[in-house]
Order: C-alpha cells, then structure tokens, then sequence
C-alpha cells in the first residue's frame, strides 16, 4: 500500500504537468493559475487510494484522479465569485486578478474538462464512472445553493444541515472513492461500502471542523478560532444551541447574532459560554461520533484483507482525532 | 423523413415534459424557466434530423438532442450574466430575475444535466459522442472568449473573426447533426461529412446574419436593420471595411465608431454608405457562398440515397437563401 502523502505528491506533481491551450489565454490561463494555488489534494489521493487498495494500477487512476481535482478547482473558481471572496489560499481569486467573466467561463471550461479526464477509465466501467461524477458533481452545485440559502434563513434544523455538508462536502469524498474502487476492480458492493464509508466519515470531519473551530487549540487548527461565532456562521453548534437555549439566554445569543458593532473576543467568550452552558460540545461530538461509527460499519463489511482494512482506520482515525 | 418543423415540435414538447426536482427550488427553477422561453430549438432538431437521414430511431436520438438543448441553454444563462443582458426572449433573464449567484450555480447545473442526457445513448458510441458533446462545449466556450476579447480590440483579422464564429455557433451544429448520425448507425466517414456540412453551414449562416444586419429587409428579417453598426459590433463587415478603408474615408469612419453622441439613423446612413463605396457586400456575399460551397461539397460526398442529399439541399437552401 502507498502512503497517503505519496499519492498526495504523485498529484500534486501531476497537477503541474496538465497542459492547457495557450489561446484564448483568458479561458485557459486561470484554470494553471487556481491549479498551482495548491492545497492537499486529499480528494484525489483518495481516489488513488481507493485503487491502490484494491490492487489497481494507481498511475492508470490518475487520468480521473486529476478530473476530480480539476473538478473541485472549478467550484472554487464559482464559488469565490458567488461568495465575493478577495483571496485563495493566500492569492488573489480569479475573478479579482482577471474580471468576473473570466471567472465564469474558465470554471465552465474546467468542468468541461474535468469530463474529459474523467473518461479517461475502461469501457468496461466508463458509463458507471460518469454516473457517479455527474451524481457527485449536482450534489456538489445542490450543496453549495443550499449552503448560500442558510446564510439568509433563520430556522435550519440539523437534519437538513447534515445534508447539506453531506453534499457540498462529503458526496465527493464518496464518489472520489468509489470511483477509485471501481479502476482497482473492486466489485460492486465493496465500492458501494467504500463509498458509504467516506460519505458518513466526510460528515464527521466536517463536523470536527464546526467543534474545532470554537474548541481547537489554534496553534494546532491553524486558524482563528471563534471565526464562525464571529461572523454568525450556520454550523452544528449555532444550530443546537438556537434549538435548545431558552429564557434570558435565548435573548442573549439573539442579541449577539443581531450585534452589527461589538469586540470579536468578546463576542465568541459570551456564546462559547452560553455553548458550555447547554453542553454543545458534547452534541456535537456524540453527532460526529454517531457518523464515524456509521464509516467503520460499513468499513468492516468491505472485503479487503485486514491489513487494508487497517489502512483505512489509520486512515480515518488521523483525520478525525486531530488534537484539540 | 420527418419534416424539420415536426421534429423542432418534437423537440419542444419533449423540453416541456423534462422534470427537474424541486428542492433547492433556487437551483433548479430557472432551468425550468430559461427551457421554457422557447426558442426555434434548430440544434436539437438538427441531431433528430442527421438520426432521420441514416434511418435511425428518432425516439431514441430524444434524450441527446435534448442534451443539445440544455447544453445550449446553459450558455445562454452564463452569457446572460457576461452580457448584463436584462432580457432574453422578451423576458427577464435568470440572474436579474433570481440573482447572480443562481445563474451561475443552475448555469453549472445544466452543463452537468446536458452530461446525463447526453449520456443516453448505446454503449458502443457512447465514448464518440461525448468526445464530440466536450469538443463542442469547449468550442463555444472559447468562442464566446474571443468575441468577449474581440469587443476591446481593435486588429481582428478576417481568419480570426472566422474561427470566432465557427467556435461560438457552427461547431455545435456541426457536433449535433454528427451525433445524430452516429446515432442513426451511420459510418464514421459520413458521420464526419455531414459535421463538415454543418460546420462550414453554420459559418455562412452567420455571415449571412452579419449581411442582413445592414442589407436586410426589416419586415423580413425581424430585426432593427443597423443595429451591429450603431453598437460598433464586429461583424465580418465591419472588420473587411477596417482593413480597406483609406484616406479620409478611413477617418471619417473612426469618427463614427468613437462617436458617443449621435443619431443612429444618421450613423447606419453613414457606415452603410462607406460599406457600399468599399463594396463590402460583394466580399461578405463571395464569403458566404464559399463556405456554403464547402458545405454543399461535403454533402455530396455523404453516402446517402440521393432523396435524402436533396433533403438536406433544400434545408441548407430555406437556411441561406433568406430574402433581402
């Protein structure tokens, strides 16, 4: 078995080797550009992962492993014009460097052309293959319309913002898999159990991020905690606590969330507390619990000899116990 | 043969009943709403008609053609938002009715539901035709670059404008009609012919289009007469003037296109009149002609019975010969 972090490089590496047209240079030009920006290239590795696992060629997953970066580059290219969003990963975004129409039509291209990557499989499994990009690729656009319509709305439960990080996070994280199992030969219930498998373990990291951004150590997160408490941002925790906080409390966190001028520490000190005091972290763990348990369920189920297995608890256990 | 008009009826109906689900209603209501402006639906019914010639199963060309559709659609949805256009088809465009956002994220949608109908189509030509569905995506996007280029610049050569056209408008109905054949069991050399035949078609559709913007009869053509001069759009007359124009002729027709106070009855008069002293329409006509001459050339080649060649004469005929 490969490790993660050399099928990351062997990415990364082949990230930098596609080659697009030079003319129109305003179509192709920013699809190289958000492609060096870097980033982990976790889905892809997933994908070579998941052939590798199987005992595929990994090198004749890469085709479709880059069409799922290039395909994740393309919603970034959208979404950081749809969320008005200044910087990536540190760099101007397209649509400030160049313009907004730019933006447009170069993601379009990069959609294009994460297909013609995707294809890139045997005949054999071809048709299944774009099956399950397609169905990735709308839960994707279904997640992020979802995720720009809590921002507005005032009454999301957690089932329906389970689902929407189901789609704007995790279903790609099970596609990438399945796909990836189907190249190594897996048969069909082995690549649905992994795709299970990373479906349910994408909702719990996603709700590790909701926890660690109010309770993560930030020298170890790396990002400012209290980010989300600051700008009102509609996660597990806000959610809960809306749902379960009552009396004076409830008008405290009302008044908080309707703060146009206020100081940032203090902010996030007065709804952490009100979290501690209705035992958020303790929801939103047993919640994140519940659905890495669903992940080693299905894990276990998948026939794979135990030393591959316990790849994929390795796997799995350093994604989600990242220290707080 | 089915006769264009039945299959454009066809077509139309079939768009009337394709359903999409209603939740996030934001993502998937303005597909529904941009399908249902209408439209001549010429390229879908093009594919239908290329399946017809070869004797295929037009019911089963449906679900490609209305790939065709969406996939036209999408675009139009995208340029929209490029163009800031606030109409469409007489009625208010998706991202001035909705927002931005929307028409970005239903625009990816819709290129990705093209994919899925696209996808219908028998296993053995199912890699041809979507080789041809992202060339043909690719095309008009970078069709649309350049023309989004060509507004700011001030050197476009004839070949250039050419390839522009070709790229926005003719590839897709060169793409159609070869899908259409491939779905109607045609070989590959007539596949490819009939796909010469729409391109090069297409090509002097457009030219013709550019004619009758300042030649044509406004009761017969249905639009303003003049309108590419009075907006500075580079149409193929335009550019051919540029690059024959001299002395003071020349500098009375960079005065025109600088002007921004003017009457525009008073303009037309003006560029029409140096347009007839250059004989630009002489050029734009042999123009056209060659490339219908290209068109016609291809068709003759195709291996059809001889009934079916005059099918396709008579459409490429009723396409081109529109009365001044």
């Amino acid at each position: 078995m490969r490790k993660l972090e050399d099928l990351q490089l062997l990415i990364a590496n082949s990230v930098s080797e596609l080659k697009y047209p030079a003319y129109p240079a305003e179509l192709y030009e920013p699809i190289s550009y958000i492609l060096a920006l870097g980033g982990k290239r976790m889905r892809p590795a997933l994908l070579l992962m998941a052939c590798d696992l199987f005992g595929g060629d990994v090198e004749a997953a890469l085709p479709p492993a880059l069409a799922i970066e290039v395909f994740h580059n393309f919603t970034l290219m959208h979404d950081d014009i749809m969320d008005n969003a200044p910087l990536r990963r540190g760099c101007i975004t397209v649509h400030e460097k160049w313009n907004q129409n730019v933006g447009i039509l170069s993601g379009d291209v990069m959609l294009i052309e994460g297909y013609k990557l995707m294809m890139q499989v045997r005949d054999n499994i071809l048709r299944q293959v774009l099956d399950i990009f397609n169905a990735t690729a709308v839960g994707v656009c279904e997640g992020q319309q979802l995720d720009m319509n809590f921002e507005s709305s005032n009454n999301i439960g957690i089932a329906e913002y389970i689902n929407m990080i189901r789609l704007k996070t995790a279903v790609v994280l099970g596609g990438a898999l399945k796909i990836g199992a189907l190249i190594g030969e897996a048969d069909q219930k082995d690549a649905d159990l992994l795709s299970v498998f990373g479906e349910q373990l994408g909702i719990a990291f996603q709700l590790q991020d909701d926890i660690l951004d109010v309770y993560g150590n930030p020298e170890k997160f790396g990002k400012q905690v209290g980010g989300d408490i600051i700008s009102n941002k509609k996660t597990y925790l806000l959610i809960k606590a809306l749902e379960l906080v009552k009396n004076e409390q409830a008008t405290d966190l009302d008044n908080w969330l309707a703060a146009k001028d206020f100081d940032p520490a203090e902010k996030v000190a007065a709804v952490t507390e009100i979290y501690n005091h209705l035992n958020i972290r303790q929801y939103a763990e047993n919640e994140m619990q519940a659905y890495a348990e669903k992940a080693f369920e299905a894990l276990e189920k998948i026939n794979l000899p135990e030393e591959n297995k316990q790849y994929l608890r390795d796997f799995a256990d350093g994604l989600l116990v990242r220290e707080y």
